[in-house]
């Protein structure tokens, strides 16, 4: 029986640390995210020892990852970028270019070998929406053009950020870059994403009854989880990581009717899993490893260049919209969150990234993410105010 | 990368085969759990031999076998038992300690040690109000005294089970029984339930606004899946099964005024992770084990006992309602299920119970929750109709 106990006594601690840390960043008005990936730090080997690493404990923050992914993959809607077209197009595309370019730069001059910058570049690209769309509803202004804009980019960058990623892990591994070998590896990364999004989205907006075919009562919800656990596999059998396939069953699901159905019938079971993943991130980042000079000059280098990058990026995207409002969009895009920690850890696995790498890009993405709200409150109650909306829709 | 994709297809193959196994079984009219443990069986090692049972594998399906428990206590409702009490506590007491004793003499002449005999006795005893109340909804009687009778009962049926698990199990590893010993434990496992069913509802009814005190949107769930670890970690640490702890963690809850909302986030949580727990116990039933004759006259006798146990038992509780609405409830208390699987594979991990026994036990299970429901749609269409009642609010 000792052995069981100990797993559930593993489980409860890592799950109640992951609350407490939620609940005081979000009395001190930052994002859960940056205090749940702090208690990991502090219950995890590195502070406390409370909880070690098993591998029981990584598939349960695997499939926390996973979900969280499928639920952004269910908030990514085409029609939002519709909506916006133009400005959300640019405001994504060099929201991502720049970013990329200037981390794989920095990495290069590091002394990297190419597929590991290229690797720690993808990290620095994605922006966490969930972050911003918090702020925004918190202080009602969704509706305002530059939230839209904001929204609109985050779909482009997310798909531009797999992807990436699909392109840079599939490179890893092949030590030094063979052209033809990169040409069919992007290939076959663009051929999967391009197809399932483009021929799934069209299957699902077509044929949502297939959701209701089977007469199990919590049908729709079962058929979305196999689908999200299959492309998850996919993904990782062609060489992918396995969260871009659960992120493209996500994106494919936001096409059917049955959407918010799945949307609220996922976010209880983003609440028991998705903790064990940030707690297990933070117990995998080794304080040590930020306890020197060095280090922490990386770490301020490395913020100012994420921060820098996409607020050039993304403000020259909504350029026409005026300087103002191009502030806004750079600033609402800054957070790096969910997915840049995802990307690091898959990194830390893989071991293309360092201990060292691993918690500094951590720490950086913690720190875009704590910046970014309060300047945007700030530019936007200094701004003249529109009517605020409530819109329960928006992902929290 | 490839481990990865292990541990990925596994989860797809197991998932997808619960689902397909529980459709299978609901088009047939047959309870889905028959399926899901069906298909467990043929993909497993006794069959197909897809899947092997891994350590991770193992806690994913713990936690799904923890969340069921969870909710089984979170339909459990003090309130039901009041509205038919007398006749609900005289079905309740006398449909346990019928099939106990019967089981128990069972074991006892099959030549089991006391402690043997008495953990078989056990998964005897519980009945699956899940199967039962699902029938009765279809057909449409919820509102019929019996109904009303049927699901009191199986209030007080859970919490005996709980009672006698705790014995029974904290009575294992003892060797023979040495009463000091025997009624320390009992001592200790009735302590455990009572302090926290009776405390612990009185707690929770008065202050249910606790549950809403964090600021995270989450909250009440995610305390409640906290109390829910909590004590099941609790629970197992004192020497009980970890799953009396989820139960009594939802019976507790089921006095909050949250319960409705807790009711219904569950629902995808279960619908997530109890079909690995069903799979994962079809894939360690060993099909050889059954195939003798011994084996299977034995799965007749214990089949036959539990069914007249339960009938007589519960039968003689109703008797003042007169004889054919005795035979109604008798009739409608015979399905084991969840709870007796539990049991059993609980006995199979502490090697209380043989590869034959558990095989023989889940058989047992299956055939009664088979059985049942055809002989009570009979009984209650046969009898005169009272007007159907849609009582959205009960269990499936």
């Amino acid at each position: 029986m000792n052995h069981e106990i100990g797993v559930l006594v593993v489980l409860f601690v890592v799950f109640v640390a992951a609350q407490i840390g939620a609940e005081i960043a979000q009395r001190l008005k930052m994002p859960g995210v940056v205090g749940e990936i702090a208690a990991g730090c502090i219950i995890g080997p590195s502070v406390l020892g409370w909880v070690e690493i098993t591998a029981r404990l990584e598939v349960i923050a695997e499939i926390g990852a996973i979900i969280l992914l499928f639920a952004v993959g269910l908030e990514t809607r085409l029609d939002d970028l519709k909506k916006v077209g133009r400005s959300a197009t640019a405001v994504g595309v060099l929201g991502v270019l720049l970013p990329f370019v200037l981390g794989g730069l920095w990495g290069h001059y590091s002394g990297f070998a190419t597929p590991k910058a290229m690797f720690v570049a993808t990290a620095f690209v994605a922006t966490s929406a969930g972050i911003t769309a918090r702020v925004l509803q918190e202080i009602g202004v969704l509706d305002r053009i530059e939230s839209r804009v904001i929204m609109g980019a985050a779909v482009i960058d997310d798909i531009l950020a797999m992807l990436l990623l699909g392109v840079v892990t599939a490179v890893q591994g092949g030590g030094e870059i063979n052209v033809p070998h990169l040409l069919f590896v992007l290939f076959q990364a663009v051929g999967f994403v391009v197809l399932i999004a483009v021929a799934g989205g069209k299957i699902m907006r077509r044929s949502s009854n297939l959701l209701e075919a089977p007469i199990n009562p919590r049908s729709p919800l079962t058929l979305s989880l196999a689908l999200c656990l299959g492309l998850a596999a996919a993904a990782a059998y062609i060489g992918l990581a396995a969260i871009i396939g659960a992120f493209l069953a996500g994106m494919v699901l936001a096409e059917t009717r049955q959407r918010e159905v799945l949307e609220q019938q996922l976010k209880p079971i983003e609440a028991l899993m998705v903790p064990f993943f940030f707690v297990v991130t933070g117990a995998n980042i080794k304080l040590t490893e930020l306890a020197n000079v060095e280090a922490l000059t990386t770490l301020a280098v490395i913020t100012l260049l994420a921060i820098v990058s996409k607020l050039v990026g993304c403000g020259l995207g909504a350029w026409s919209m005026g300087a103002r409002s191009a502030l806004i969009v750079g600033v609402g895009m800054v957070p790096r969150g969910e997915v840049g920690i995802i990307i690091a850890s898959l990194g830390r696995q893989a071991e293309v990234i360092s201990d060292s790498l691993f918690a500094i890009i951590i720490a950086m993405s913690l720190l875009t993410s704590v910046v970014a709200p309060p300047a945007l409150t700030a530019l936007f109650t200094r701004a003249p105010k529109a009517v605020p909306a409530a819109d329960p829709s928006v992902p929290n």
